[in-house]
């Protein structure tokens, strides 16, 4: 007889437990484990081109451009509907991408390493805010963005990374929720002290003009340690992935059609749904109506007991994803009642310094009634135009459902 | 008649409107007025040598070595004790300073520029934790950082600083404070945002080695905007001061035996009495017997509104102070009662994004029997040691009678 309660302990505790490391940055294609050169990687539960929202489908013609394997979209896109490009979803490659997600082979990427397990997890780079390839924007300012951070951005945090032991990923966003982040939406701190990481060896390395663009870079987009965070999530997430019997959440993401999630004790499988648009604050001119669904493997940090389960850290936020601050606490509290474990290192100082929800169990969330909360940005949903606002959003219960029956076939059954 | 409501609206209106930006670093000597060159400057209202507590005169001393006006202790004191040093106030040459507080004519200054009513304050540079001359440590390791502090980070910072259009203070704490600092103790966020608005320039202007150090040194002390966001709250004081029968307090200082405080309708008159011992918590090895009395320029930051005045915005503190995160949240409700309005662009996010408690009304301490809470550091009460904890202390009651009494007799005797 399976032991579900103790599974799940087990599974949380092997989340707690991970201790990500930003070991330094790589080429796509040379580290992540099957990404194959024809080969495009995307955000979210398998999909077919053909499935592909807006955005989506705007990052994949964007990657064919920057690896040079198309020279217009017509022929990106040509080159796709010849069934030229396989496409897989980053989680299966132990990666994970904000937003579209889409990692090509050439693009230079994160490396974090899990102390505690051994595992190696990977993120791409982040672009900053406005028209960004990850919501789907692929004209020649963006890929002109691409290309400056492939060619100067990425070697000089590479070096700077090559010189010391890393940068401990947990102990930042431990750091980071005592000041106002959540780690998904929010990552104002935690992007500066990445900044106060790296800037000293930056400015050492780097000669010249471009060190002044790099610091700038860096400092300046508040979203900067998102992708390496995303990345520390995944290995929290893989870490507690694979136990028997366990009916913990190990992975959540949308590739802006469905919402998918995967399980400790189900093997490979995804639990799908389509994505629902997210309820937020719109920038001036736009509104619902120009909103994809729900897009991005950033819920891996929702996942790993941060994001929206960690909202009551960031009162601050609701100022751009709409609500009151009471909101805030409100989102973490409901947490509570829908996961193991409150975590040992990432802690809330407005609730007296009481760990954050993690380890979501799928039972709970069933009985309860009671989906996981979720901060995002909202992408527009054709190709090419970016971000239209930001908001809170939950996944469809009945992929919990779902899943929780192939557990009751699996282990009861 | 005197309207002292409206005197004190005024004097709030414009201690709010004060816009202190950070124009440069300049040699005080130089630009300080008042500042002789046999003179030294330090925190708190008047005071002799004899008077003097350890922290202070082993910053004197220290300072006097620095200058090269002595080459030891001995001659140091010897010099102070033969009248050859003239000792005054920071806050009566429009500047302050942390702890000691002492600036001497050849130390390197911050220079703030209130762009709304054009007045220039300064204070000197933040020498980051440990043994430093701020806590009256005068030893070859202070000194030499101080040499190092004046032959290269200032010039530095100065470059950099002299490139743009300075960094408006006022926006800096506003976005601080909605990242759990209070700006007082509490200057993690702060630092990070002052070394990114500072790192792109100085890694392009200084070359060689030292900048690693310069960037190292301004991004690992978490206090590194303590002493230009203290000149931005000496602007917003001086700008409330001088308003005729304003009952409102515009500046509060300690040098380590008294406690001193201005109001902005009596002119340049400190009401002073013996300052207390802080309540808080000791480092490893050390405890209350040890403390000097409550010293330093700081209480500045509470007299702008922010500090234990804003400490419901930043709960983390007490991890450092001491006390549970709902005595933030009831610190910064009590100094609702004694202030007169709230702030327009210091704001917290945990209480609905409510402006902060500011100005200080007399009035209201003495009826309510209520004294301003203060934030603050330790010093050991011997010269040379350092800071040895960190707590919660308040000004003696009486000041706040006497200046009462001293207003009565002037506006109604």
């Amino acid at each position: 007889m399976i032991d579900v309660k103790q599974a799940n302990l087990t599974a949380v505790s092997r989340m707690v437990a991970a201790r990500p490391v930003l070991r330094g940055i790589s080429t796509a294609g040379d580290v992540i484990p099957g990404l194959e050169p024809d080969m495009l990687l995307h955000a979210g539960p398998p999909i077919a081109w053909e499935q592909m929202s807006g955005p989506l489908r705007g990052a994949i013609v964007g990657a064919l451009l920057f690896e040079g394997r198309a020279s217009s979209v017509t022929e990106a896109e040509a080159l796709v509907e010849a069934g030229e490009v396989r496409f897989s979803p980053c989680h299966q490659h132990d990666a994970v991408g904000p937003m579209a997600g889409v990692i090509s082979p050439s693009m230079a990427v994160y490396e974090v390493e899990d102390l505690t397990h051994g595992h190696r997890t990977f993120s791409n780079l982040n672009e900053g805010y406005g028209k960004v390839l990850r919501y789907g924007a692929y004209g020649d300012d963006v890929l002109e963005r691409l290309r400056w951070m492939h060619s100067d951005l990425a070697p000089a945090v590479g070096a700077a990374l090559a010189e010391g032991d890393g940068i401990d990923l947990r102990a930042l966003l431990s750091e980071a929720l005592h000041m106002g982040d959540e780690g998904h939406n929010r990552n104002k701190a935690g992007s500066l002290l990445f900044l106060r990481h790296l800037a000293p060896a930056i400015s050492r390395l780097v000669s010249g003009p471009e060190v002044d663009r790099i610091l700038e870079f860096l400092g300046g987009n508040a979203l900067s340690v998102l992708n390496p965070v995303m990345a520390a999530c995944k290995a929290m997430g893989d870490a507690a992935h694979g136990i028997e019997g366990s009916t913990v959440v190990t992975a959540m993401a949308r590739n802006g059609t469905d919402f998918g999630i995967r399980v400790s004790g189900l093997g490979d499988a995804w639990f799908t749904a389509p994505a629902a648009v997210p309820d937020g604050l719109y920038f001036p001119g736009f509104g619902p109506d120009d909103a994809n669904p729900d897009i991005g493997d950033s819920t891996i940090t929702e996942t790993a007991g941060i994001g929206a389960f960690a909202m009551a850290a960031s009162p601050a936020i609701v100022s751009f994803i709409g609500g009151h601050p009471d909101d805030a606490l409100t989102a973490t509290l409901e947490m509570y009642e829908i996961t193991v474990a409150e975590h040992d290192h990432f802690t809330i100082p407005a609730l007296g310094f009481r760990g954050t929800p993690v380890g979501i169990d799928l039972q709970k969330v069933v009985e309860l009634g009671v989906t996981p909360r979720v901060n995002t940005g909202i992408a527009h949903r054709q190709a090419g135009v970016g971000q239209v606002g930001a908001g809170l959003v939950r996944p469809p219960i009945e992929i919990f459902e779902e899943a929780l029956i192939a557990w009751a076939d699996r282990y009861l059954g």
